[in-house]
């Protein structure tokens, strides 16, 4: 394997220069602005590495980017990654412009490198560096890349459902991970469920006189008194029935779940934060992070919200409200109980708007073998022991892979822990980026057939 | 009075015209925009008048436009205006843009043409058609605009009290008034107070991924429960001790309250609103909003709250929340208590930031002649029954003319009910652009001394 290694090092200039092209380009899929070209910017990415690519329809998304390159041998293994990125609100933290990627020290500063177009580079740079080192794969490999991985993947499921045949691998490799505070490779097993609503009260037409609120309904307050009722301050969830599917974690996922190391200091400062939640630490913060769903305010706007004073009464509030759900918990269920809850409250008033259709939570087991090729490979590469984390916290659309298509996946990349993807100045580093291509390689290595 | 109502009928193109420059001027006492070359602007428009002006600092705000012109009488009428606006957004709902003033109908439309430059301009016309046809005023007039009034006009007492003797004034006429529903002239006699406050709490130092939302503080839930147990669903205001001071209405005010015609209908098709708060209706619905304090949410702010999904687990959470004070409550007294009550339920968390130093409740009695001149002079000129409010649902800085300065104060205007200030397509109709102009004539020849 040392020559690829070498190669990858040798060319890792022209692995980062596909990188900057990418992450230059814009792709919303909250506005839907940049979609298009970027599809077209990595089918042909795509393209100059050998792949037969085409883009694919989805039922009203944007297209997905599909490759697929034979190998020697016909076990294929699946690359999963999107093209979309988070919007780069608020822009007034970016040090640099979020779309003019910016080398700083030994990071790569852009809206989407690290979630996740230095993935697709990097995975680019290792196939290429088959192809031109030894002239071809060792084995097969098919790319799926999607659009819409930031608004939560409505189509995907449904695309997997028509595409079984041509999707058909032996294994996927996700993307969304990379190594810890201490350098430790970071392999991921399952993500969380979500579900993403929108509420909104309304009050008179039009924004009026404050001198008016003595009389005229505040669909702020209306909201903040509805919002209230859906967790308390003791952080658990308000909402009948909320907790009635959850499946408690296996002993097994337990157990991974305490095997990984504390890194708390490190999240602390990262975070830029005094304490947790709840003043946990160890396990129990561990075991919350990982199993435990979430009820989340992500945004809140109603009203003057300006510098200064306007004494306005506001036609309407928002909250963009999100849920992360744990083995069991389904979105449809939850966004029922949701409706019901706030109808019997007496907040029938208050639409609730789903943005987001829902994804159910994944989960593959430690038992499969890929996940110890994964897991030497990354010992090679890093020279560390790899983390293994039975879920996640975070979300993706495992889902219809891991149990539509049957196939056992894990998570890759190339972010560290300091990566603030969603975040102003989110970024990778270059020597993360190096060995997330080297980990694929290593991995191909270990599933090729051994020459006769 | 005949020769000055058809003077200012023959003129109205050039009052309107002024008017339409004042307009243009954008003064955005919220941010500061444009204030000084409004301040000039006015300075000039009553040097062109006759007056004799001068820009009189404050400690820390914009100056105040003072202008004087003596009169054959020594009777001395102090106008109070403000040359400030409120901040135009959301652009958006506005029909035209806010500071192109744009005649449609019988309306000018612009953000400041009702509150308050239409106001300015038509009495600065009065000033003119005297001295046109007339040569001379036939009493003394100062004015006194200011720059700060939409930010609650923090430097206004203190400027009073050092000029005391300059402004020294028989009786004051001020602004924010006009016609109800039907025609009829509005007179108001009283003002709440109020206190201003930017509640703000914090998480993370920056927004970060919403996975983190198992184990990271979320201060968009701090401030929603914060905000709800400020005020209940019964539309009382939690705070303890925040009705404590309120001195209940006289007898005389609430008769005067109950004698206001009900234009229900027309209020509630002007806000766009289905039915009042609590179903309110008649008299009591017309003695909340005259007499009740309030406690209103002007604006939300966190996150993210643009269009579709960003699973952000914001870093701040921010809300404008302002209270309108009735007779004997106090603006420090009031932010005390918010503070104590915060603390006291655990959220000493959160900081409260005023925007807004407080303004007092003031009133002037039904009792004083000069009082009894406005509504003669209105019964002459609007031909209606005038409306006397005891005291209104709004604002002004009030309180250091009639409880520092020691004038009878009367607010008179040229505003409809649907003039929209403070929201979009703010407007007046020039109808009752005229009409204020010969109201303050009016009231200027009853207090000028009989001819010998």
């Amino acid at each position: 394997m040392q020559d690829i290694f070498r190669h990858l090092e040798e060319r890792q200039g022209q692995a980062l220069e596909t990188l900057i092209r990418l992450c230059r380009q814009p792709s919303l899929s909250a506005t839907g602005e940049g979609l298009a070209a970027t599809a077209d910017l990595v089918a042909s990415l795509l393209q100059e590495a050998g792949f037969q690519t085409s883009l694919l329809p989805t039922q009203g998304g944007p297209p997905v980017v599909y490759g697929e390159l034979a190998g020697r041998s016909p076990y294929t293994l699946l690359l999963y990654n999107h093209y979309d990125v988070q919007p780069p609100e608020p822009l007034a933290l970016w040090t640099a412009p979020p779309f003019e990627p910016t080398l700083r020290e030994d990071c790569l500063f852009a809206r989407g490198a690290a979630d996740n177009k230095g993935n697709i580079a990097a995975r680019l740079a290792t196939v290429r560096a088959f192809r031109e080192v030894r002239g071809e794969l060792p084995i097969s490999v098919k790319f799926l890349i999607e659009g819409e991985e930031e608004v939560g993947s409505p189509h995907l499921a449904a695309f997997l459902r028509q595409r079984r045949e041509l999707l058909r691998a032996d294994a996927c490799l996700w993307e969304g991970s990379g190594v810890d505070w201490d350098g430790r490779p970071v392999i991921i097993l399952g993500v969380k469920g979500i579900v993403y609503v929108e509420l909104e009260a309304r009050g008179a037409a039009r924004d009026s006189h404050s001198s008016w609120a003595t009389v005229v309904p505040n669909p702020a307050w209306r909201l903040v008194w509805a919002l209230a009722t859906l967790k308390g301050q003791d952080e658990r969830v308000a909402i009948p029935g909320f907790y009635d599917e959850v499946e408690p974690p296996h002993a097994a996922d337990l157990a991974a779940a305490d095997l990984i190391p504390a890194q708390e200091e490190e999240q602390k400062r990262s975070l830029g934060l005094k304490g947790f939640l709840l003043d946990l630490a160890g396990p129990p913060l561990q075991r919350r992070h990982l199993f435990e769903p979430t009820c989340t305010i992500c945004g809140l706007a109603s009203g003057y919200a300006g510098e200064g004073v306007k004494t306005v009464l506001p036609a309407a509030a928002r909250a963009k409200l999100e849920f992360r759900l744990v083995p069991r918990q389904r979105p449809e269920d939850i966004l029922e109980k949701l409706r019901h809850h706030l109808a019997r409250r007496g907040f029938g008033d208050i639409s609730v708007k789903p943005l987001d259709m829902g994804e159910l939570p994944a989960h593959t087991s430690l038992e499969e073998p890929i996940i110890g090729v994964v897991a030497e490979a990354a010992r090679e590469v890093y020279g560390a022991e790899p983390v293994i984390y039975p879920t996640m916290a975070a979300t993706g659309p495992m889902h219809p892979f891991v149990h539509e298509l049957g196939i056992p996946t894990a998570s890759t990349g190339v972010e560290h822990p300091d990566s603030r993807p969603h975040a102003p100045d989110e970024n990778i580093r270059l020597r993360d980026f190096l060995l997330g291509a080297k980990h694929l390689a290593a991995i191909i290595g270990r599933l090729s057939p051994r020459r006769p």
